[in-house]
């Protein structure tokens, strides 16, 4: 099988470019000097145009070719149908788009950051406008290219969650969205339980990143293979196979900012550092999506970090860093780290509103890739969702629908992962304590052993076997569904 | 002129391959984590790979040949004529060797490391013997691949020191030799001047960090483009023309250590940031050889870092941050940074005897390379030697012949450009002080930019227009030769 054999040397040779990209990247984020950005971003430039050169040869689509043709004596071979399939979409991906699209794309987005940020600054729409329904009519011609069964959003769901449709998400949406609105109000109903300020005070910067480390180690992420450092964007990055660094921030008034940070990015890191290392130079492992990983992150972060248990074990602990911490009792602790409020932001939203302002986005999204929403009509919709989802007036499109960044870098489809995260972070939480009933009293005392070789074994070792449906169909014997999420957040929030 | 385009478009992408690689070294250095140690070297040597291989093909040789045919036309442009004279050279010594020397000499060297380092554990010379036996053979055989006018050591310095031979070298040396032996006795026999424990004390590691940033700072080096961090063997790394990371390591006993380490690396780092950055990606926009390079850390590090001007003004400062050093008196400050006596061991050499040990290296190497010298009799005729220059008994082979790496790693005509290096150093500073006499004074006063604006415009600013030795006669009037830096040293050390 000489055409497998050129493909998976062809798939090291892009991994060792894509890995050294990678570095950089950590590099521009965490180490660089400020007049070190013109200059990466050539180096930047020339390792994906190289990349891009090797991948997209005539040759490459014709090993691609005979490798499938050869896939039916070999279809026991699980890897090998993985790395075909992959080698396929991404092959398909990267020759679909004609090089003036990818070219028009590249600018018109590169302007787009500029034009958001000058939008969002001085909460005027109409500065944006313009370039956002550029950007949606590339978008729209992207999706052409690319192909789909459906509707064109799901050609652009697929670069961000492989195999998700609009459709089904609709339906999982559907059903979460009144549950989530009904909890909300709920809660907002009964009043806060704890005082907003019962963790006020003084964190220094150094005891934080000792604790963290502390926890973190704790929980699982190998620092022999790994390292925790600085961003104004808190990220995780697999920069080899045996060399994960997560990023994250701090705020000296209060330690739970970069604690919370730590544990996502370690649930990033931790299914990094689980994926078969022998099989990193390989499609197959790969991490297999956005919507796994996230499930990874808000796993340790929410389900592990925002327990009761946790904190029975690391309160105290905490106590000794930082000694005003050892008159909060541990019901106020839990209390505190889990309050909910409608907000207007996303990033700062909790865990019960958070997929609320996911669903807000996914349905403008799906309304301006059906033609049914025009780009200058986004500000009224978005402020009259929010009026009826949270209950709340915004004030101006800087805090509504210019709060984030990537629609200006053309990112139509990505937001959907967050929440998918989020349901098959329940999910496979409850698959898990099924399976280890003993799991909640093993964390209580620190140990989360078991959960950790559960995620391995479930999640992690299998790379990209599975396309994301499969793999959590496989975990927890059913399709992502709103049921154990929902479970999971009353069980926090009304018990 | 076709062909001289293709090379700067060829050196364009060599470059940004080589910043890569160097980024990759310095993350490996100061930041990545341990397990991440076998991959890096998969990715490094990927990235060599792949530049040797761009770099060596035959039309390469064609288009510096065609461009030295047109060559003529331009002689009165230094920068292409610079061009084509470091391309030729890079060129004809990549394209020297044959494969099977290359690789044997690849394996030897990753060997002999190992054997080395069991060798000077054990300090038993007869464990490394047989690898630098081999290593020395397989350097005689490139430096035949080279070609040389003289003798054979000199194809292998050319690779260090653009056009230094071992004839001039030997004459320098021989001039300095026994005046240093002389100073050095006489130091000697003055005996001490303040006690060895004048600055013992206490130096928290952020203190020491924070006083050196100020020092680098306001001696030059540009922190928006460059860093320092920690590292086991201290380094200075340019890795984009706006990019220069310092390393130092630190001694809490001991605030001089770090600082010292830091003014050197910064000295080669401001070199760095002083070339031309818009020709940073041909031949011409590099630093030009490693005896410049080195004049530069030790100009820093010495003429300015240990002078009394320097720390008249800085004294006071270091006082700040370490309380203890009030009672200090400038003078004793001074004696303290000061000191020499003989020792067994380079990297602790003081500015007197340092040339000595790099004296013994050349003669050792010389004498092996011209058959003079058996490989096994190299510690005999080394013990003898310390003995006759430094009065020395060596007790072990360990902290004799064993005591550094390079010639493990087949490193031969290496160790001179440090001593070029500390003449050089020399012979810019009496010039700068000609042509400024009111550098002294500033310097005092904190102002260092008269000095660091003659380096930029003599030495840094010049790229590699000019060979080394031609760049030094250009600067300071005279070839490299040993009177400036006698003259320092006795006014250093006998005032």
């Amino acid at each position: 099988m000489e055409a497998y054999k050129k493909l998976i040397e062809l798939s090291e040779e892009l991994t060792l470019l894509g890995d050294t990209a990678a570095l950089l990247g950590w590099d521009q984020e965490t180490m660089m000097p400020a007049k070190g950005v013109e200059y990466r971003a050539k180096q930047m430039a020339y390792l994906s145009g190289k990349s891009h050169d090797l991948w997209t040869r005539a040759e490459v689509g014709d090993w691609i070719a005979q490798c499938e043709d050869d896939l039916s004596s070999h279809d026991e071979d699980e890897d090998r149908c993985a790395n075909v399939r992959d080698w396929r979409f991404d092959y398909d991906r990267a020759t679909a788009l004609p090089r003036d699209l990818v070219v028009e794309f590249q600018e018109t987005s590169a302007l787009g950051k500029a034009t958001w940020a000058e939008a969002r600054e001085k909460s005027d729409f109409s500065i944006f406008a313009p370039h956002l329904e550029k950007l949606v009519e590339l978008s729209k011609r992207q999706a052409e290219c690319f192909g789909y069964e459906e509707c064109a959003y799901d050609a652009l769901l697929d670069g961000y969650e492989r195999g998700a449709r609009a459709s089904e998400l609709s339906k999982v949406f559907a059903a979460l969205r009144p549950e989530l609105v009904a909890l909300g109000k709920e809660i907002t109903d009964r009043g806060p339980r704890v005082a907003v300020d019962l963790l006020a005070g003084d964190y220094p910067i150094e005891k934080q990143q000792a604790f963290n480390q502390e926890v973190a180690q704790q929980i699982g992420f190998d620092f022999d293979a790994g390292r925790i450092d600085t961003a104004v964007h808190p990220f995780c990055s697999g920069v080899g196979p045996r060399d994960t660094r997560l990023t994250t921030r701090y705020d000296e008034r209060d330690f739970t900012s970069s604690l919370f940070g730590v544990l996502h990015e370690a649930g990033h890191g931790m299914y990094d550092q689980g994926l078969p290392a022998e099989k990193h130079h390989l499609p197959v492992g790969r991490a297999i999506s956005l919507g796994i990983h996230e499930s990874q992150s808000r796993l340790w972060e929410n389900h592990v970090g925002r327990s009761r248990g946790f904190w029975q074990y690391w309160l105290p602990k905490a106590a000794q860093y930082f000694p005003h911490l050892a008159s909060v009792s541990l019901d106020d602790m839990v209390y505190a780290v889990n309050q909910s409020a409608p907000s207007l932001v996303r990033v700062e939203a909790d865990e019960v509103t958070y997929d609320l302002h996911i669903m807000l986005r996914f349905e403008v999204e799906q309304a301006i890739f059906s033609g049914d929403l025009a780009v200058a009509d986004i500000p009224a919709v978005w402020n009259e969702r929010m009026l009826e989802m949270f209950g709340l007036q915004v004030p101006d499109d800087a805090q509504g629908c210019l709060q984030d960044i990537h629609w200006s870098m053309g990112m139509f489809g990505y937001f959907p992962t967050y929440s998918l995260g989020n349901l098959n972070a329940s999910q496979l939480m409850e698959s898990a304590n099924k399976d280890c009933p003993e799991l909640g009293g093993e964390i209580a005392k620190g140990d989360c052993s078991s959960l950790l070789s559960w995620m391995r074994e479930k999640v992690h070792l299998q790379g990209s076997v599975f396309l994301p449906g499969e793999l959590i169909e496989r975990a927890t014997g059913k399709a992502t569904n709103s049921a154990a999420h929902l479970e999971h957040l009353r069980g926090r929030y009304l018990d």
